[in-house]
């Protein structure tokens, strides 16, 4: 069995954004020499997250208000977690809609993937440096 | 390392709808020969879920309903991904409240479950054909 | 390829409640003897999320107040599960939200974690014993 471990790194210039990350996972997955198994690609923080859909502007401005509604940012004193001197707590909630991480299928050295399947990191609390784990497995 | 990938297509008749698939995924477990491991599910599309919950019609209609209430089918100009000429912009959302994958553990040779659990897919714009892929690793 | 499984139990004295698991699944990992891998861990009910996020108790209230919004358990005739002569069809869509699973890198024989991440057992439907499955692969 083989492994393969990689950190993506970023710094998104606003408190909310996303990057499209599918070419860094094909290009880790290519790096493993893994031909067939699974990868996991999860965000190492824990107000952002790792998510699939589809590479479209619309879309996602669609889920940014989205997420916005169903956990406002503001007023800031309507979450607990804020009481720690953080103003992050809506960051905490988006981020358990959205999800952690993905594990997608490895076939024939690429990822195993529908037409349309991207795999997107989702910052919800940036403008410092954050990061992203690649683990791949199988042989 | 053993690792097997299957398929399975569905044609759901009408916008939403939900097909248990438990049987489909130990049967693939069957074919593959492994018996520790870890099997991965997921919609290749990315309006559609795979989830784990009851196999109770009740539960699923309370789902139905309560997802059309956090991101409702209408009007479908509140979502600018249907701009695009798409009338699903509902579907990319409820989709990510569900979920677009399990990872389940192959046990002797069988889905590791506990008594309740069933595996789903989550249909919310059909009619039209879509896919599950089932990857299995382990030995 | 080496595999290993394990059992964690749980009776939590009220409806609702948070366990951190994290140090059950570091030990888990050590019993494996696996060093590069990856752990899976799952709520084996239906009603309970296995999550990763902070350990702020804070955050805690923030959720539970958070999933009784968009999921409220009362009053318990809006679900059609209920029907059955259940009160637990809020536990079903809470655990939708929070998620069932979380699948974890192992590297170097250890959970591959960020700073701040920890891995919680959420209870939606308590006062009776209930289980989380470990599954880890690797070698």
């Amino acid at each position: 069995m083989k492994s393969h471990r990689q950190e993506l790194w970023f710094e998104i210039p606003s408190r909310r954004g996303l990057v499209n990350i599918t070419g860094d996972v094909q290009e880790a997955i290519r790096q493993s020499g893994v031909q067939e198994g699974l990868v996991l690609v999860n965000a190492m923080h824990i107000t952002a997250s790792v998510f699939i859909n589809d590479d479209e502007s619309g879309l996602h401005q669609d889920y940014e208000r989205w997420l916005e509604k169903l956990a406002p940012h503001a007023p800031t004193s309507q979450y607990l977690h804020n009481r720690t001197g953080e103003d992050n707590g809506d960051a905490h909630h988006k981020r358990q809609i959205m999800g952690r991480e993905v594990v997608c299928a490895i076939t024939e050295g690429k990822l195993d993937f529908g037409t349309w399947e991207q795999i997107f990191y989702f910052e919800f609390d940036g403008r410092r440096r954050k990061r992203v784990l690649i683990k791949i497995i199988g042989e």
